[in-house]
């Protein structure tokens, strides 16, 4: 396919679905990346770069030369041209829109300035704007006259504007449908429409499409300048997006996402990063283990119960920090009522902590025949438990309190602390009737 | 606020957010929440019910009797009440859906036979339908004259069947615009245009609306006949609901989500199924240091090392499967694609495992003084490391071709064969140089 055939190619590509596209895409090294990209006018290289993922299309986008970048960047919605190039390095980016026609350059330069998961970064400058005075037969005329350019706009508002482009009122499309094709938009209107403003973040976002079912929402500044508009896919898409680095961030692969297409230095750096902190962390709990070094030869047994206690435990406080992370994130709970999640989890580590410790102390008691081994074990279990599950719940509060993302650190955290009790619990509970194990 | 004053509830709940609504609603305990429901008409008590999730709603509706239930689902849209009857047990829905007027109740049973998530699971039966040879001016009418019906209906389309109700073509509510009035919708409509099969899994949704930027797509069986629309919120939504399923899956709470706001001994048992489990595969593992306890006992400063190489090629393990489910799920690895992942997965687990590995057994070195010591725990941590990090690309692969859900199942599994193999390791590398540790 990739001998210099760039009808073939753009008939295949066209062929398949975009889901198909990606891992066509992915499959190529970079090289062929680049090459397919180049092969391809811009258009479809830009339909191309609209089917991957914004960190494989960042990649992609540093490797070509800064004309042919800015050439397909054209070609892109603009909150699409805006992610994009925060994607890439400073120097890159600014390259690229040094080649981009001028109009274009400046608004992109303007949407690199606000953050990403702000309205601001969220926002299309892809909208209709008319003047109060206009009237409905001037905004068919404009319509019809427009309507290629107007084809590529998600479109289901019609914005009005004063002189100088401040918001004064909306229609929606139908409402255009029943008037009087002399009537002025100005007496359609609704005016003092629903707007957000430009830092909104994407919890506001959330919020306001969750309370209006709107088909997207004018952004303004403070002057209630109309800046452009953010669509509800756009905040669902962000949303997917923090989720997505939630889950990845939980499984330790931080700064982004990971893609096997990737150089596999780069992946490898990646995860190492998470598990040099890691190591720490482990030696720290370990340490634990070699300040009773001494009770453990006496009672070689309680090895082969060590692991066991930490890992359950480290589960069972897991439960309880997936559990606030959720409540957390839907709104359920707020990070300052501290006392009220310990109670509910305490109350559940009790339950849970004296289950799982019959179980495991009637194992040992089995095994070996000990009713002190049992005892121990299944002892250290059920304290470590309730540890566990009222530290799962109340770490990830904390973390939001202290300004920290709960998705990155509770589970590192809570599993060093609960590594730490379950092995302190088991030896220092063995310590105390050693002579009977 | 519970002092029978419907009226100043309701203002109440008017004047907060939905997000505010469901957070105040989780704070009232089951008897107070059904006592809420009573006080408000059905309509606003559906209001509360569309704030709150699924799952809460659902247990809220199962402790009204079905008459109060009846009405107050009937103020909901058609999929909504789907969603909410199929969480119900067999019993309570049918016992809610007689109480229905009869038209909605054949309409809910007619969409509780559709599995949750197909396209039939996830249609509205809100759609607008007219004839071929109906008029614009017929349409305009009409929409005048049921102006308040539709105002509920999210509608961007008409659709236009035959009098068997097949579908025949669509048109959009600006093609109204321009045409003129008495022109027939036959032509004006797109005729044989885009639709999904009843039974179109949530995959296909997914990839249909992301090559079609449309509002929404008609549903037909096998005999073309309508049956109702899918939106794309809807299937971001049903998206967002497996991710959440995912998170919780992967954290150990499974068979539904869990609210802080649900009984306790609901909770707890949900927990312990899994934890139960966890504990079994947990002793699978720990009886690989049983059957080395000797070498245990001669070098006891392994014990310190054991948890901790299994834990850290655990954390390696889960990189890779968080790696692995996040690219099924975009369609960027097909699941027989094993030989791919498990090269590129082998390479990072060579490279991490030497690092970690010459990390680790430095600290061995340092520890102890002893170079044997270091090398059996590196060598354990970096050849655990290779095996974790392959496995755990494969296994999610390995899990979705025999069809389980590689969300619950790839964690535990990974970690009881890194356990297993990580103690085997280090044990099993001590006893070849026992008597020089």
């Amino acid at each position: 396919i990739n001998a210099d055939e760039p009808e073939q190619i753009n008939a295949f590509l066209n062929s398949i679905n975009p889901a198909d596209t990606a891992l066509a895409v992915s499959r190529l090294n970079s090289a062929e990346q680049s090459r397919l990209l180049t092969l391809l006018r811009p258009e479809e290289a830009a339909e191309v770069i609209e089917d991957i993922s914004d960190t494989q299309a960042a990649d992609l986008i540093e490797e070509l030369p800064p004309e042919q970048a800015a050439a397909i960047l054209e070609e892109l919605d603009s909150d699409h041209i805006a992610d994009l190039l925060g994607e890439l390095d400073q120097d890159d980016a600014n390259a690229i829109i040094e080649q981009m026609d001028p109009e274009e350059a400046e608004e992109a330069r303007q949407f690199l300035t606000y953050a990403a998961d702000t309205a601001g970064g969220l926002m299309l400058s892809e909208y209709l704007d008319f003047r109060g005075d206009q009237r409905v037969q001037d905004v068919l005329d404009d319509l019809q006259e427009n309507r290629e350019d107007y084809a590529y706009y998600d479109v289901q508002y019609l914005y009005v504007t004063d002189d100088e482009n401040r918001l004064r009122g909306v229609l929606r499309m139908r409402d255009l449908l029943f008037p009087k094709r002399t009537e002025k938009l100005s007496n359609l209107m609704i005016s003092s429409p629903h707007k957000v403003s430009v830092d909104a973040s994407l919890e506001d976002l959330r919020n306001f499409f969750e309370e209006h079912a709107l088909f997207g929402v004018p952004v303004v500044n403070d002057d209630e300048k109309l800046l452009g508009i953010v669509l509800p896919e756009a905040v669902e898409e962000a949303n997917q997006k923090q989720s997505t680095q939630q889950f990845l961030g939980l499984s330790g692969i931080i700064g982004g996402e990971e893609f096997r297409s990737m150089p596999l230095l780069a992946r490898s750096g990646r995860r190492l990063s998470w598990l040099s902190l890691n190591i720490v962390l482990n030696i720290i709990a370990a340490s634990v283990i070699a300040l009773y070094q001494d009770t453990l030869s006496a009672a070689i047994a309680l090895a082969v119960f060590l692991p066991m206690v930490s890992d359950m435990s480290g589960c069972s406080g897991n439960q309880a920090v997936a559990v606030s992370m959720r409540e957390l994130s839907l709104g359920l709970v707020r990070p300052t009522e501290l006392l009220r999640v310990l109670g509910k989890e305490a109350s559940v580590g009790v339950i849970n902590g004296l289950a799982l410790g019959v179980l495991l102390g009637a194992v040992a008691y089995l095994w070996k025949g000990s009713p002190f081994l049992g005892l121990v074990v299944g002892g250290a279990l059920a304290v470590n438990t309730i540890v566990a599950v009222s530290l799962g719940g109340a770490i990830p509060l904390l973390l939001k309190r202290a300004k920290l993302d709960p998705a990155l650190v509770s589970s590192p955290l809570l599993t060093t602390v609960t590594d730490m009790c379950g092995f302190f619990f088991v030896l220092s509970f063995a310590a105390l009737v050693l002579d009977k194990l």
